[in-house]
């Protein structure tokens, strides 16, 4: 037994949740996880520690910076900083075993080594969905995971919500047809429209060396508004000479067309010209998520489609469509904006109180509710009344059944509703039914 | 894009499961949390990566080489090696805020640079229960976790299995009526006594320079048999004067006559008195269960208890008892024995299969089912149909709905048990209540 006691405390960035509200996190952790399943999509649980070389493969810029490598002498190692790397990695190892299309989901942590800041998180969950095709993939695909969006969402208990939707070759397209050469830089410049501005973005644009009249063409897209259909037709009426433009058009006709059918409300999905996503292996349908009463939690889920997964790792052409729920800020934001808060949640219903003598019977008790798979937890140590009360009352257990000499007697069991405060002695029969 | 490519692989000693072994994982993940939660356990989440000296405040031994140490200019950073010195942590810290006794769930994942062997991983999940008391802790507690072991263990499917139990500190006073000085060396010999023999114990202890009455005194103790209640009874008849050892053994009784109450069944659990676990923080109770059918397994559940947690965090004493499933290995074991086996696993309950140009009725037929909370997924590239029926076979997916022309024009669609190869035309509502 060592003398010297260290100060216990967790590193900066590290999120680490009370009971009460790890049991809110784990609650939206499980609808995610339900929806995505309920939507076909297979779990796999790829290790956290990975090989650099593996990681890394694309190298360069911010993210080798913040990798986590590990200390080794012989072996380079690194921590995963997302989970579409080492999906890329699985499907080129397990090719040959998986069966296309190949619809995963992955629920895990991942690492990054981020400036210290308020609501950056150094260890962070992500839940992502992929379907990944052998070749090609079918169009539709992109017309089913905002339905999934919408179907988890609504299930995690938000009503109004965004999902706009974009196609990135459109727009594309469209610059190829402007004569603008690197498209990437505009399409950065464009996509911080909802955060600055359309005047900042003009004078970005201005910076940028483009003409008037192309900012004036860029101006007209990216402020075509309406209904769905209407921005549609605001499309086709613009009367694009170039093929990626009308290709990306089509697209967004047909995925919009099947978000309808897929039945996404119409006010929960929106075509948003000046979204596109910063990521740069996103080629086709993009989409940012956004609550409608908290834009300035930015966006809650994103994701789209991309050419190849996988060109790192394997020569086989792997195109594919997905979108990921950072839950860990998601969760902080939700709680910092007090939409939710755990005040409520508990996992056990029932706590079982003895009197006196009467813990073997209190025993006995809980052996029939768990039997009934009701949560059940036996107060067994010693203390006063008010103690075992308090106790059921600070973990938000909404009922206690207290056993004693009179109960034995009776069989009829005080049993307190902790909330309304009402308390009635009733049959374990009653209680189970009350319970269930 | 680039022309080097990485070969897709993992490092050694990390298991990763193709889909179908990975959702029978999860539901052996899952029932072991529910059973848990029935216990009124609250579930915790904390970080994987730790301050070196927060993980290392014990120091030394083995645990210390094996760290996984993460490279930083600044800070000491390492991963998690098990579950416990991170709960003793956790408690330290939030001290004030949580509710005594406290009892924690946790499962994820460790980390241990283990020397590479079959079966070995070095990244594993463990399933953690601990009950902390504050100041104090009932025995009954010692009785409740076998009755979780048992619960936990019958749903996943096992019958044949035993819970040993046995109660250190009645060893100790046990060794100390015998003047036995360095006991910890004794029970290290003893524990073997399964794996090696009474034969090869035997001479372990006279290598250690015991008296031959002293080693009969010892194999008479661990040579008692017969049922829990001889034993009891044998052991008290040894009418042994030492303080420690009555202690211990009137703890066995209660333990013993709660585990009875709480219907663990008596062919379940078993007195073992050379069962004494390998950790030295263990003091009072300890449990190791045994596949009766697979010996060779080991141990495949783990516990017991210990005087203090936290005495390196905290100067509050705090008491506690608990256990954990080694779940990454046990599965490992239970595969490679072909005990369990993923050739039924499957999440997704129906594939629906649009016929040439029926996709958009097969979109809402797939919207009828998942509102109904059927897992289901839409075959929505284009092939043969025998390619779309195959996908369903082997993703083992039970059921195949065919929508096409007939379909569409009658109500009546074409479903096709994939297992019997029964095919039937009927009606939504008449699948509904087929796959609920």
């Amino acid at each position: 037994m060592s003398d010297i006691i260290v100060k216990p405390s967790i590193l900066p960035g590290f999120m680490e949740l009370t009971p009460a509200d790890q049991i809110l996190f784990n609650k939206m952790m499980d609808t995610i996880r339900k929806n995505y399943e309920k939507f076909g999509f297979l779990p796999i649980d790829t290790p956290v520690i990975e090989k650099s070389e593996v990681l890394l493969a694309k190298g360069g810029g911010e993210t080798e910076k913040q990798v986590y490598r590990i200390e080794s002498k012989s072996t380079d190692m690194s921590m995963r900083f997302d989970l579409t790397v080492p999906l890329a990695r699985y499907v080129s190892q397990y090719y040959s075993k998986l069966e296309f299309p190949f619809r995963r989901y992955q629920i895990g942590k991942v690492y990054r080594g981020e400036r210290n800041q308020k609501g950056r998180f150094r260890e962070f969950y992500q839940c992502d969905i992929d379907i990944i095709g052998n070749g090609s993939l079918s169009i539709i695909n992109d017309a089913e995971i905002p339905s999934l969006i919408y179907s988890t969402f609504k299930e995690l208990g938000f009503d109004a919500f965004t999902i706009k939707i974009n196609i990135r070759k459109m727009l594309k397209g469209f610059f190829e047809s402007l004569n603008i050469e690197d498209s990437a830089e505009v399409l950065r410049v464009i996509d911080k429209l909802d955060k600055i501005g359309l005047e900042a973005v003009e004078k970005e644009l201005v910076d940028l060396g483009l003409a008037d009249d192309v900012i004036g063409s860029i101006n007209r897209l990216v402020g075509i508004g309406g209904t769905n259909s209407q921005i549609i037709q605001s499309l086709k009426e613009l009367n694009i000479d170039n093929e990626l433009f009308n290709e990306g058009l089509e697209e967004l006709s047909t995925v919009v067309k099947y978000i309808q059918l897929f039945e996404v409300p119409e006010e929960n999905f929106k075509i948003a010209l000046s979204i596109v996503r910063g990521l740069d292996y996103y080629t086709g349908t993009v989409y940012e998520t956004f609550l409608d009463d908290y834009p300035s939690l930015g966006a809650i889920c994103s994701g789209g489609r991309y050419e190849d997964l996988a060109a790192y790792y394997t020569k086989q052409k792997l195109p594919g469509v997905g979108m990921s729920i950072g839950l860990t800020r998601l969760f902080y934001q939700l709680r910092e904006a007090n939409i939710i808060s755990a005040t409520d949640s508990s996992l056990t219903k029932a706590l079982i109180i003895p009197m006196n003598e009467y813990v073997e019977q209190s025993v006995e008790v809980a052996n029939v509710l768990r039997k009934e798979e009701i949560h059940t937890q036996v107060y067994l140590e010693s203390g006063k009344m008010g103690k075992k009360f308090n106790y059921a009352d600070k973990l938000n257990i909404p009922y206690v059944i207290v056993v004693g000499e009179e109960e034995v007697k009776t069989g009829l069991y005080s049993f307190r509703d902790m909330k309304t405060g009402e308390q009635k002695s009733i049959s374990i029969e009653d209680i189970i039914s009350c319970l269930k």
